[in-house]
């Protein structure tokens, strides 16, 4: 059911990335950060995230991101959204994408988002109403974390998280994506929730979030592919780390993506040497943070020629 | 064609491991790694490499580990030999498994080994001939290096991969298994060659050599494993990196390989709390040598039970 279409490398460092370190990047840095990334090659770049600045005053300028993403020839503008309000924000920006994380896991969602599941799916409802009435075009996409596990509860039934899947499309949002933000996931449980859930929503379902906290981010996202997913996220240097689990790997990173999929032959647009640069500047900007990723340290094969 | 058979770790560290660093680790540590490995549940174990001292003083004790490890029940004893010198000292060891390291790639089996891939096909010959002459048991396995691509030549041709392993096994040889020893493989090219070699060898083809240089390496033994592949190689803390890419991964971590099957639900036998304690004592016997591998930090999910 899924349209074929070139596989997609979603930038989320400027969000997920600072949302987990407390260091506020100043604003000029993260404005060289996306010039950088889409330098690189990325075309699609989660900018920021519309929460309360008291709450997340890493993000505080996310306004202002979108403003500079969105003078970018060719760049899909995404930003993260908690809620209604929030999707207010994001349409006054202009963002072409706004991300709505829903978590599946019923204690999960209890204690981050304060909503249940159901009461989220809702929210999806009024987000569309909203975007509907204001004539914007900016996309609505939710993001379904615990989808493969949570820290809470344990295990999550893919019965549920495929029944989310149905609602929130349902409930009107355009696009779907399953997310493991929690390192749980294992490559056979990636493939058959992604199969099925591609049975259900076809393309809709078209985003692979994978965190590497225990070593199979890449196998995951390799898994995903495998069931027909081509859009992924992914930060540089794999920064978004778990701030419980000092040194744990966070999401995957864009320049190990990019090598999985050189190596195979799918075309990303990616520019590894710009990859490569960028990493040592998000080093600098984070200060001290850990990044990490495996591709930097034995950088490609000398017989290899430049990926593209 | 394979026969189906339960999932098979082989910890290669006391060999490929300290092959790799230059410190010589006292025969006593090492008695006391091979022992804490077989209680992690390791059932196969490469204690050493049959090469002249001079060469690889590390290794100088390799038929004092393998007549300890000889007196472990139900422990298959693997040795690496470079040749049929090495193969008679296998042979007089009483060793389970002598593995014979054949590089696919000539530019590369020139510079290391000093030969031509066809004269070690002849040397697979030889050392069968010797060991049926020494009417032993000792199982034949070799090792195919550089099957996904070489540091010297770069790409490796399938067909020239696949043409050695018909001739090895033609020669006398039992086992054989693809190595991937340089970080250059990708999970598609993993599946397809090991596809086309089962196809040929069946179930004689039985061994996946993968390291992490490149982030890759548990990708490309998930790839493996669903291609049919049902044993492969790891290290405790993923130690046997390449001296000329220093922090680069070496070997998959058998803790890692260990969490991937867990989570899989594909029984390996070992049990993860063994695993990390072994872990922290190869880290004191190698003294400083960098660790690698990503479940350690993180740990099991809390949720999770005990994986075996």
């Amino acid at each position: 059911m899924s349209i074929p279409s070139p596989l997609i490398v979603r930038e989320v460092g400027l969000r997920d990335g600072l949302q987990s370190i407390t260091r506020v990047v100043p604003t000029a840095d993260k404005l060289q950060w996306l010039q950088a990334a889409y330098g690189t090659g990325l075309r699609e770049i989660e900018v920021g995230s519309f929460v309360p600045a008291r709450l997340l005053p890493q993000l505080a300028d996310t306004a202002e991101l979108v403003a500079a993403a969105l003078r970018l020839p060719g760049l899909i503008t995404s930003v993260l959204v908690p809620n209604l309000k929030g999707a207010q924000a994001a349409l006054d920006s202009g963002a072409h994408r706004m991300l709505l994380p829903l978590s599946a896991s019923r204690a999960h969602s209890l204690a981050n988002l304060r909503r249940r599941p159901d009461e989220v799916v809702a929210e999806v409802g009024r987000i569309r109403a909203a975007r509907d009435a204001a004539g914007s075009r900016c996309l609505i996409e939710v993001g379904i974390s615990t989808a493969f596990g949570c820290t809470i509860q344990g295990a999550v039934a893919e019965g549920e998280v495929l029944r989310l899947v149905q609602a929130v499309l349902d409930a009107g949002a355009e696009h779907v994506g399953l997310a493991d933000t929690v390192g749980f996931a294992n490559p056979l449980q990636v493939a058959r929730l992604f199969e099925r859930g591609l049975s259900i929503a076809g393309h809709r379902l078209n985003c692979g979030h994978f965190h590497d906290t225990r070593g199979l981010g890449l196998a995951n996202v390799y898994a995903a592919w495998q069931a027909g997913v081509r859009r992924f996220d992914a930060s540089m240097g794999g920064i978004g780390g778990c701030p419980h689990a000092p040194g744990a790997s966070g999401n995957v990173a864009t320049e190990d993506v990019a090598w999985l999929f050189a190596g195979m032959g799918v075309p990303t647009g990616l520019k590894f040497e710009a990859l490569m640069a960028l990493r040592g500047r998000v080093a600098g900007w984070v200060g001290g943070e850990p990044l990490h990723g495996a591709i930097w340290r034995a950088g490609l094969p000398r017989t290899l020629q430049e990926i593209e």
